[in-house]
C-alpha cells in the first residue's frame, strides 16, 4: 500500500493506494470514526463490491442507498434521496457518509455529506479509474443542473480516499479509457516527462497492466494533491486542472449528460485546449499533434460530431469557469505547461469549435 | 451607523447597524464588489423594500426572486428555485447573492449562494429584528427537512451584513416579540447585566423605542460576533448560542413549522432550558422564575398546549446536538452563565417536558 497525503491543515487527509484495501478491516479501524455510516453507491458496483465493504465496516452500523448508474442522475433530487435516508435512520453528526463507486456516486455522497447537518465525515472509496485519478481528491462535490455541469455544490474534503486497485479489473473497457483522459491532463499541465512515458505505455494501460496502472495512479494523485495543497478554493493554481474541461462540460451538457461519459468529453476537451491553443498561437503543430493522438490512442474521441459550434459556446458560457462575462480558458504553452487566460480573441475560440464539432 | 466586526481571517466581515442604511448607495458601493446580484425577498417584504434597494444596487444587474413567506417554506424545493433563477440568468461565480428579509429568506438564500458554484457572494440585509439579532450573523444557512429542522445546511460567511433599524418600524409586533427571545437568549448565555437591562426596559422594546432597539441589537450582535469569531464551526462554545433550540427545533418540527415563528419557540425553549436547569439542579428556582417571567412579558409562549411531551422527544432525538445517541443539551449555571453538557437523567428531561407541553 502507498500513502500520499493531501495537505490542508486541519483538512489535511490520507490517499491510501493499493491492491484489495477494500476488504481490510483494519484501514477502516483506522480512517473511519464514525459508528454509523452510510454508503453510497450505484446499481453497478453495489452487487460486485458492497458485500465485501459491509464486513470491513463492522461492527459499525451500515445503511446502504444505491442509486441509478450515470452522470444524468447527477442531480439534486438523488442528493435529496440521500439526505432522506440520513434523516429516516436519525444519523448524527458524528456519522459518514461513505461513498462507494465512480466519480458521480462520490459528487453526490460527498454533497450529501457537506450539506446533511452542515457537514459530516466523508469517505471516498474510488472504484474507476477516473475517480481513482481525479475527482476522490480534492474535496469538489455536487450535482449537474440542466443549464450545466457542476453547478450546484460545495468543496467538502474528504477524511480518507481509499482507492483499492483491484476493483479495475472489473471496470469496462470504456470507463478504463474515460479515465486515462484526466491521466493524460496531468501530463499535460504540468509533467512532460509523464506524458512521454504514457505515451510510451499506453498500450499496457489500455490492457488493465495492474503496474502500470499503480503507477499512473499514483503519480496522478501525486499532482492532484499537490496542486489541491497550494489551492483548495480554485482561487489561482487549482484552475489548471480544468484543462480540456470547459470545453469537456460544454460537450457533455449539450448532449444531456447521456451521451458521454465525463472522461470521454474530457478528452475531446483536451485536443479542442489543444486546438485553440494552437490557434492563439501559444503551441506548436508538433505537440498539438501529439496531444492529439494519444487522446486518439486511449480509444477516446478527438472530435464530436452530434454538437453544433454554436450550441457549445452557448453552454461554455454559464461554466464556473466564466468571470465578468468572459469565459477564462486553460491552454497550452507546451506539453507540460498549462495556463490560466482570457486574453484570446473570439474568432480563434469559434474556428476551434468549427473545426472539432458539428 | 455603528459598524461591528466578525473576525475570521480572511472571512471577515462587517455588520453595519443604522437607520435608512437600505437606501444608502455608497455603502453598497463599498460592500458589494459583484456587478451581477440576485435579491431573494420574500412576498411581505419585497413591496416594502425592494424598490428602495434596487436603486441602491444601482448600476448592478439586479435580477430578484420572491419567494413565499414563513419558516414552512425554508424547503430543499425554493432552495432549488433560487438557483434555477441564477442558472437561467447566467450569472457567474463572480456575482452576489442578496438577502432581503427574515431568517428564512436569509437561510435560503445563503445555503444557494454556498452551494451555487460551490459558493458566490453572500449580502444579507435583514429586515427583521430575529435576523438583525441572530440569523444574519455567522454563517449558518439551510433549509428544513420534515424530519427535523435545519437539517440540511452549509456553513457560508456573508461580506456584509447590513442591518437597517429603520425596517422594524413596519415590523408587526408579533415578529417584534419573536426577535426579543433571541436577544433574552444572550444575556442569559452570558451577560447578567444585560439580561437585568432588558428586565427594566422591555416595554420599551415592545412599543418599538428606536434607541432601546438600537442597543440591543449592538449588543446581541457584539456577543454574537465573539463567539463566532472564537468558533466558526460551532465545535466549541458556539453550540451555547443554541440555548433553548434544541427544546423550541423540537416544538417547529412537530407542529410542521406552521404554529409557531422561530422565535416563540426559542422562548418557550428558554423557559424550558431554565426548568431543565432547575430540575438537574443547576439553577434556583428564583433565576428559574426570572426567565420565565421575562419570556412571558415579552409576550412570549413559556408553555405550549398542543405538543406532546413523547412527539417533542422524538424530535429532540434527531436535532443536530445529538452526539453518541445522546441528545447535549444547553443548561444555565446561573442568569449570564450557560454551558453545553449531556450529564443530565432522563427522568429530570421527562418531566421538563411533561411540565412545559401537554
Amino acid at each position: 500500500m502507498e500513502t500520499l497525503r493531501v495537505e490542508l491543515g486541519s483538512r489535511s487527509y490520507p490517499i491510501l493506494i493499493g491492491e484489495g484495501l477494500l476488504g481490510e478491516r483494519a484501514l477502516f479501524e483506522q480512517h473511519v470514526r464514525a459508528r454509523d455510516t452510510l454508503v453510497v453507491s450505484d446499481t453497478v458496483v453495489e452487487p460486485l463490491y458492497l458485500e465485501a465493504l459491509q464486513a470491513s465496516l463492522e461492527p459499525r452500523r451500515v445503511v446502504a442507498t444505491i442509486l441509478p448508474e450515470g452522470e444524468s442522475h447527477k442531480t439534486l433530487a438523488n442528493v435529496a434521496r440521500i439526505l432522506d435516508v440520513l434523516v429516516a435512520n436519525r444519523f448524527g453528526r458524528d456519522c459518514a457518509v461513505v461513498a462507494l463507486g465512480g466519480g458521480v456516486v462520490g459528487d453526490m455522497a460527498g454533497f450529501a455529506a457537506a450539506t446533511y447537518q452542515r457537514g459530516v465525515d466523508f469517505v471516498q472509496l474510488p472504484t474507476t479509474l477516473l475517480a481513482q485519478v481525479d475527482s476522490s481528491v480534492g474535496g469538489k462535490t455536487g450535482v449537474n443542473h440542466p443549464g450545466g455541469k457542476n453547478l450546484i455544490g460545495a468543496f467538502h474534503q474528504p477524511v480518507a480516499v481509499v482507492a483499492d486497485t483491484r476493483t479495475l479489473a472489473t471496470l469496462p473497457a470504456r470507463e478504463l479509457r474515460a479515465g486515462l483522459a484526466e491521466v493524460i491532463k496531468y501530463g499535460l499541465i504540468c509533467d512532460a516527462e509523464f506524458f512521454q512515458w504514457l505515451e510510451a505505455h499506453i498500450e499496457e494501460l489500455l490492457a488493465g497492466d495492474a503496474a502500470a496502472l499503480a503507477r499512473v495512479i499514483r503519480r496522478s494523485c501525486e499532482i492532484k494533491a499537490e496542486i489541491v495543497g497550494r489551492d483548495e478554493r480554485e482561487r489561482g493554481d487549482r484552475a489548471l486542472l480544468n484543462l480540456g474541461h470547459t470545453f469537456g462540460h460544454a460537450l457533455e451538457s449539450a448532449t444531456g449528460y447521456k451521451e458521454w461519459l465525463h472522461g470521454e468529453a474530457v478528452g475531446a476537451g483536451l485536443v479542442m485546449a489543444a486546438g485553440m491553443s494552437r490557434e492563439s498561437g501559444y503551441l506548436t503543430a508538433e505537440d498539438q499533434g501529439r496531444v492529439a493522438r494519444l487522446v486518439a490512442r486511449a480509444g477516446l474521441p478527438t472530435r464530436v460530431a452530434n454538437v453544433k459550434p454554436d450550441a457549445a459556446l452557448e453552454h461554455m458560457r454559464i461554466d464556473k469557469k466564466v468571470q465578468a462575462g468572459r469565459i477564462r480558458l486553460v491552454l497550452l504553452r507546451g506539453i507540460g505547461s498549462a495556463f490560466v487566460t482570457a486574453d484570446y480573441d473570439e474568432p480563434s475560440l469559434h474556428r476551434t469549435l468549427a473545426a472539432h464539432l458539428r
